[in-house]
């Protein structure tokens, strides 16, 4: 007989009968003769009406299936953050936790933290979501203006209409005169300007041009460590050979051009090196570089022949005094043609980060400098297979590279989000580091800026067999643990990379001030129990 | 002396000093010595201050890059579409053509011909985006509803925030219940349901997640021919096998099975097939397929072990008397356990086609049936690498699997916006099927579903002979004739494969009904001069 039977479906992916913490499905049951489990059924018997249920092997299995996806690891939303989602269903559920709430410090999602939207950029999207809003007289005119400029750049003026593959030109075109005025006057051309599915996509799509080549042939591409897992994913992903630099803890997370060559050399003959990739301010790691570092860098590009990758989408985040962002392209261009016209160089930036946290609109893009133009024609067909990217994501990167001019309506209040935002994040990194500061066994170099701290903690001997008996690399079982018992979701260093023998976590500044205060104090007591735990 | 100087870029990515017909940008020229032109500069001499512009071979070039890409084709964005681009900055620059615009019937881009959006999509969409409106009292009641559901089940109630790498949970749920519906209550499971940045990133995922294997072993993906190109350049760009089916022409497009099987038979020991993708109703060929050929299909993967991919994008979009649309899920489990049990399903779904036409949005969905739950793990990680499908997208997709009830507001205006849409995309199925009928050269299937007609054309032996003297293909020598002479943009034959021999150009029924017969007059027009001009 079959039957309906109700089954549960756990954050792993595995069904489970009766009660669980995932998502629930009625499912058809069916009659299974004895014996029959797992027998391998041939072409032949499957044209039977009689045939047993889930006993074949499958087409797509873990053996079957491409390999390389398997390989791809991305910590940011790994074990960790599956594990705090269940938890929060068990909060919802009533289980009883020694916290009432799981506190997601381990992504930089503003929004989701409490960051308000910045007023203009969405009146100007419901504007363009619902023209008829034109009417309406609380929507103020430069808001009507900005949409009534991207309608008239869309087909049958509706976002819902497909746009050039690269993005919309009007956007580009803003996209260039931004970047114009951030490097002091050096051309940008919106004919080099890729809009993307967030950073992320156009990072991929990069890295897919440039890798090739088998065996010692292969592309290498020199990522920092600690590195935002992306860049080890895509890598994986397309089989290419990730080159690990690291970056200088004790100097503030800086960049040498000596670690550069180390990795370069240490690669040695196993790997045709084709690319370098920078994230400056710093993922995970908070750190802004200085001038002459991006100096050295482009330098040491240009020398070894390398393709220049710059993750600048934290370019607006930057708090510590003294610190400032420094465009790799402003730097290349300043350094003379000797580098400008030969270095090839690609600069990404998002709207998920910065002053605006609109992550879920997957707006950014990437100017191109120096590239070749066969290769270019390549790319735009490339991109032209995904058609094109979400037009309200565009137009989020359109707004904030034409903000409101200072006789526009909304200047005042867009400049005063704006400030509100960054201000507040730079409290909270100056609070972060302090709060760090004198913490026996946890040291934190200052979040100059991004949006991240990434303390380094000492693990307890004890603590770390116990980890290796449970399974698990020492920082992840500090991490589970602290999400366990506190409701604090941070990510362990691990998933980020760190020196052998080192630990860390990366936490984000994003939480409210006054619950980021709460968190500290609580990761603080919770560090220390752990210490005595283990001793 | 360097000198600012104006440069154009053209559409093919080259770009030329002076007049041109893409973009305009000012960029520094600087001085180039005698005899520097295209010498090669080792890293010895990149240190000096006088290096000479664009004399060192480039990292990234047609040779060096990834070698996969350059096999990429995608021809709905190609040529024929870069052209068309071109053609209309000529008219806008005020260029003497015989005709005053370019008709693009080259894409299914509803919005851009013209189709309004539905009213509750956007209006749903707005509140969402700027959920101040949530006090206007313009807003309808149920639209509110729908908007605060999506908005809290989003981090921060912001759709700024990053979701659930698989898509919003609650979205899920009502895709589930949608597809129950549709099923007549065959259940389905929000856990097996993954949104995605429209139905393409889906189906190129699945196509990632199968590919595997070296040499023999390397997985054969059958696809019909003609089939909508993100097929081979999916399969091209993944290294991955194209095994074709022809579709029956002279049977109205039809599927056999025998055919199939003649394909893998072909195919031999030369691959390991390993899937098998039908596109329902047909895309370009509009046909839509049998219940019968559908439960053959199932059949047919069940036997050869093939894992099947249902690409029903199109599912609302069926005209023809006497035709159903079915889906593959539904004729599964009508089959019994035998099949549904055993059959790995991926099916497809799309807010860019239907009555919808939010193609900008980028939203879309699979549904995995039989997935095997090890893959699905591995699936959810590769996907979090993206982090999240655009949450507007996801919010088109909520809407349409929750559509106004008919006790709510917006429920005659929703219906009546939809039969709108669907009438009269098959009012002009219909009449481009009239108006290709009788037409000396060109025969027509009828367009029983999607949002194509895909006629076939005699060519003459001396335009064929025009064609190869001018490097062309004969379609595309005729399609870019048509362009220039008509301003009419349709894709040729070639882009989506057809049999050896034979010529064919994919047209959109999407212009409005009027220009519509205008296009179609003219077209028959043309082809009469060109049948004339090459006798």
């Amino acid at each position: 007989m079959s039957q309906l039977q109700e089954v549960g479906f756990e954050p792993d992916g595995s069904a489970s009968p009766g009660v669980g913490t995932g998502s629930r499905c009625w499912v058809l049951v069916l009659p299974r003769a004895a014996g029959e489990e797992n027998r391998q059924v041939d072409s032949m018997s499957v044209g039977g009406t009689n045939g047993p249920a889930g006993c074949r092997e499958k087409v797509l299995t873990l053996d079957s299936m491409n390999q390389q996806v398997k390989k791809v690891e991305y910590a940011v939303r790994g074990a960790i953050v599956l594990r705090a989602s269940a938890i929060e269903k068990e909060l919802q559920q009533g289980m009883s936790k020694p916290f009432s709430e799981v506190i997601r410090a381990n992504i930089g999602d503003a929004h989701a933290m409490g960051q308000k939207p910045i007023t203009f950029i969405r009146q100007v999207l419901a504007l363009c979501t619902y023209p008829q809003l034109l009417c309406d007289p609380n929507m103020p005119e430069d808001a009507k203006a900005r949409a009534r400029k991207i309608l008239d750049a869309c087909g049958g003026h509706s976002i819902g209409a497909y746009t050039a593959s690269q993005g919309i030109e009007v956007i580009r075109q803003n996209v260039a005169k931004y970047i114009e005025k951030r490097d002091g006057g050096i051309p940008s051309c919106p004919d080099n300007i890729f809009l993307a599915t967030g950073a992320s996509e156009a990072i991929v799509t990069t890295l897919k041009m440039l890798v090739s080549g088998e065996g010692r042939a292969r592309t290498g591409v020199l990522i920092s460590i600690p590195q935002y897992p992306l860049y080890s994913a895509a890598i994986a992903d397309l089989a290419a050979v990730q080159v690990n630099y690291y970056l200088d803890e004790e100097d503030c997370w800086a960049l040498s051009v000596d670690e550069l060559r180390r990795a370069l050399r240490q690669a040695g003959s196993t790997v045709l090196p084709g690319c370098v990739c920078v994230i400056n301010p710093g993922n995970p790691t908070g750190q802004v570089q200085s001038r002459q570092v991006i100096e050295d860098v482009i330098r040491f590009a240009a020398e070894e022949k390398l393709f220049l990758m710059a993750d600048e989408v934290y370019q607006d985040n930057v708090y510590a005094a003294g610190c400032q962002f420094h465009s790799f392209k402003k730097v290349l261009f300043e350094m003379g043609p000797a580098y400008s016209d030969l270095v090839e160089l690609a600069s990404y930036h998002s709207v998920s980060k910065c002053y605006m946290g609109e992550c879920g609109y997957r707006g950014g893009y990437v100017e191109y400098v120096n590239l070749d133009p066969g290769v270019k024609a390549e790319l735009v067909k490339l991109v032209s297979v995904r058609l094109c990217p979400p037009v309200s994501g565009q137009a989020v990167v359109g707004i904030i590279t034409d903000p409101p001019q200072p006789h526009e309506p909304s200047h005042h209040t867009f400049q005063e989000e704006r400030r509100e935002v960054l201000g507040a994040l730079a409290e909270r990194a100056r609070l972060t580091e302090e709060m760090f500061h004198g913490v026996p066994g946890i040291r934190c170099n200052p979040v100059q800026g991004a949006m991240y701290s990434f303390p380094r903690f000492d693990i307890p001997p004890k603590a770390i067999a116990a980890a290796q008996a449970a399974g698990q690399v020492p920082d992840m079982f500090f991490c589970m643990k602290l999400l366990e018992e506190t409701g604090i979701c941070v990510v362990p260093g691990s998933g980020f990379g760190q020196r052998e023998g080192t630990y860390h976590f990366r936490m984000t500044i994003l939480p409210q001030t006054e619950k980021l205060k709460v968190l500290l104090t609580k990761l603080k007591c919770f560090y220390r129990d752990f210490v005595a735990q283990y001793s």
